[in-house]
């Protein structure tokens, strides 16, 4: 997954876990995409002050979903609701009740996960 | 929601985050529906002890919900895919081809959400 999505998963999950200073940080980083100089000079830090607030703000939200595995569980049940998505068109053009019944199945899946 | 339900499910999402001290205390209560005193004379605590220390997971997990809303947004989906799984089996005896709508809108609002 590239870099930044990761970031932007792990800190829709995890972000309320961090403190309001190290969000504010983090987000201008990461989501609203500022150079470190322009956020190092709001912030009256240095360049690497902020660099290591991200840092450090990256390795607390990584150990979050090290323990808990919500991004992960998550992207799981999306991927699974993509293909149901999927087949339903599918179904739509063929008419396979194969295919009903694998949305079956996956739903089934889903819901025991 | 029954207390034990919810309990476990809370568990279930936050439960790493609990020291391995709690987690054994708290799984022995919710999970393993241990009396107070048994484990009191297991852990060589008193059974107020446990009473609190029960107290205090319930209280550190349903703080990680109200930051994070985790449990919330996962039986949400849940919900949805119930859903969608129910909608698939009547489509199986009515062949009504709005049921296949209804299951891609679903899938569609599921990934977006």
């Amino acid at each position: 997954m590239e870099r930044i999505v990761e970031q932007g998963l792990l800190y829709d999950f995890y972000g309320e876990l961090l403190t309001d200073h190290q969000r504010r940080i983090y987000e201008d980083v990461v989501l609203n995409d500022l150079s470190l100089s322009e956020i190092a000079e709001t912030e009256g830090i240095s360049r690497q002050g902020v660099h290591d607030i991200v840092r450090r703000c990256d390795k607390t939200l990584s150990e979050y979903e090290e323990k808990l595995g919500l991004v992960k569980k998550f992207e799981e049940t999306r991927k699974m609701v993509s293909e149901i998505e999927e087949l339903a068109g599918e179904f739509r053009s063929s008419g396979d009740m194969d295919l009903i019944d694998r949305i079956e199945q996956i739903s089934e899946d889903i819901v025991n996960i």
